[in-house]
């Protein structure tokens, strides 16, 4: 058996049609197309989507499966930094089973693609990206997963963060994390220098966490810009969350929105509902790559968010107040296509040839499926089926 | 049969017992009780909590089960409203059957209570009306449901509504409904005069939707004030959304809460992820009566809403940042006993004596519920079983 024939599926929503897929490429799309030896799935009318694509999340950090965690640390960022490190050894987390069952449950839920943030920190050295570095090999095939190195605990203000970043980046991570170069480092400039230098001598590219609101996160997106240009790393470069970009004065943001735009800095965006958050539809109007992601799922720092890309498309949709078909649409291709230009990823959609990363989701039309959500009826990675009804062909731990 | 045993549930999370439910009231409760006559519910060390309030909503507008409605309208509020009125006659719209679809879906999801909005106007008349106040007449013994006749085309823009609103009060209505005095109504003194005289008339309560931000809304609210006050209506009066109370400006919007707080004023919320909106926390604790609300669930203005008080719970949490499982278990009661005396009814709670309005839900705690949500595993109302496993058991049209 070389391939399978998806029977009656609806690109994009669109009219059904059957799809071919051999050698794990999407090999022919139409109608009453010949099984020849192909192992016929039925579709049922069902949308096929490009795999959904979880652009920022935190793989080592989820509870997921060890009972409810109950959380009385507030609201401060600090504070609950501080109390994540403390809880990794009280709770045992073992990342290796933790990190396994959150990423099974995104391929349940249609996910192909993960760029996840993995913390690097003095407490507790390189022990999750190693876990994490084992679990990417471990799913080759299943879900491609690009890992940052994230200095979740500081780099400035933790002497021994910066080389212990330098091996993660030795030993195979992705990118080079960063985070709130002033709020949490208290140092701009030695923050952002040592994880552009870092990137630069690894030929890898930056993932920052900017937090940081209105002028304090504009200041520190400057800097940004400033380093990008200055390496030549146009393009390689990804602020998350980037809440400045959601401030009230538009013209002030206009002209950081250009500078991303100049030089292809990607935003990822979990359409935070409690804060400021940049405008989906504004910048990608301005070209600017976009990506979404769920963040960290029952953890130490929220109890809220799910494993679950089509939970997040709604979430996104509401806080950008996306109402109308059109948008939702727009939101889902963020979640798929748009996310994979994002994180680098090229070719990732329903073009002949693509690899066959796929979902089909319920519903009558994409808005349908981001406004109802799941059960994703199907998920297949390289051509092969990984998950159905929502569960993970491969058992969890 | 005069009662049933719900034995092994956890009264909000607390230590599993029994609870005897006679003559439609909580009768008894402790571990191991008799059944002593009583039909034996076996509760499986479910949370039990007062039954959930959907404290605003529109059971006149949903097109739950006629297929995707393709929203192309946009965000305009008055596009959105015209719209509605427009596609009413070309959908087709049965209020009898829609709202009855609505409203057992929120019995599926553990709810006892609603109070829903109604559309009053020139060109649909009382036709909506009559059919809601006809649906809380049959669903009496299954749902308590409040009718708020609400001028939603606008008031002093459509001449004829208040003479409407005035025979919708005297066909049963509960409250006297109105609609963004000046952005919408253009006429802020004569809207709030024509709606507060119609309540004065008919001894009445209001409920006003307030989605006019910033200082618009603040003058809206204080001359909203002025009335409730001159007319010595303090305890009978609502204001939905508020988004002004949101506004940036503490100070100012400390007077605003004081004065809400001072006319017991009562706020409802969506927890709305795009707009500013009133802090849950901020206000409860200054003692303001708080209620949420799914508000329309899948109608012409948005694909989002769910008829889930667990699901809106969840976004209400996200939306104020509320994180901690004191928070979570704070915005549950905001979706029950606290939507309950917000919409003035009393006793809704787990004392002995009380009516049995329950829910039983699933989770570890309180905070787990709200996180993960439905199913609902049970539904009572007066001490009948009304819904299991999230399905009203009244069959829907």
């Amino acid at each position: 058996m070389t391939g399978i024939l998806l029977r009656n599926i609806r690109p994009l929503g669109g009219p059904p049609v059957d799809l071919a897929i051999r050698d794990g490429r999407i090999g022919a799309m139409g109608e009453g197309l010949s099984a020849d030896g192909l192992t016929v799935e039925e579709g049922d009318g069902a949308i096929c989507v490009p795999g959904l694509v979880e652009a920022h999340t935190h793989l080592d950090k989820t509870v997921m499966g060890m009972g409810w965690y109950a959380n009385a640390v507030g609201t401060d960022l600090r504070a609950m930094i501080d109390n994540e490190r403390a809880e990794r050894r009280r709770l045992g987390l073992d990342v290796s089973r933790q990190a396994m069952r959150h990423a099974l449950a995104l391929v349940g839920n249609g996910t192909t693609h993960v760029r996840t943030h993995v913390d690097v920190d003095t407490e507790n050295g390189l022990d999750g990206l190693r876990d994490v570095l084992s679990l990417r090999d471990a799913l080759r095939g299943v879900l491609d997963i690009q890992v940052v190195a994230f200095p979740q605990s500081g780099l400035m203000i933790r002497p021994g963060t910066a080389e212990l970043l330098d091996q993660a980046m030795a030993m195979g991570a992705d990118l080079v994390g960063g985070l709130d170069p002033c709020a949490v480092d208290r140092d701009p400039k030695g923050h952002l220098d040592t994880v552009f230098a870092l990137a630069d001598r690894h030929g890898a590219g930056v993932d920052i966490h900017l937090h940081e609101p209105g002028e304090m996160g504009a200041f520190s997106l400057e800097l940004i810009c400033e380093r990008t240009r200055a390496l030549g790393m146009a393009g390689k470069v990804t602020v998350s969350h980037g809440f400045c970009l959601g401030m009230p004065d538009a013209r002030r943001t206009g002209a950081l929105i250009d500078g991303l735009a100049e030089l292809a800095i990607a935003v990822m965006t979990t359409g935070a509902p409690s804060r400021e958050v940049p405008s989906v539809p504004r910048l990608r109007a301005r070209g600017i790559r976009m990506g979404a992601g769920c963040d960290g799922v029952l953890d130490t720092w929220n109890p809220w968010n799910r494993p679950d890309m089509l939970d997040r498309a709604r979430i996104v949709a509401q806080k950008n107040n996306m109402r109308s078909d059109a948008d939702l649409a727009a939101v889902l291709d963020l979640c798929s296509s748009g996310g994979a230009l994002a994180i680098g990823v090229g070719g990732h959609g329903l073009a002949l040839g693509a690899p066959a990363d796929l979902a089909l989701l319920p519903g009558e039309t994409l808005a349908a499926a981001v406004a109802r959500g799941g059960p994703v009826l199907m998920t297949l990675k390289r051509g092969a089926v990984t998950a159905r009804h929502g569960k993970a062909l491969m058992e969890a731990p």
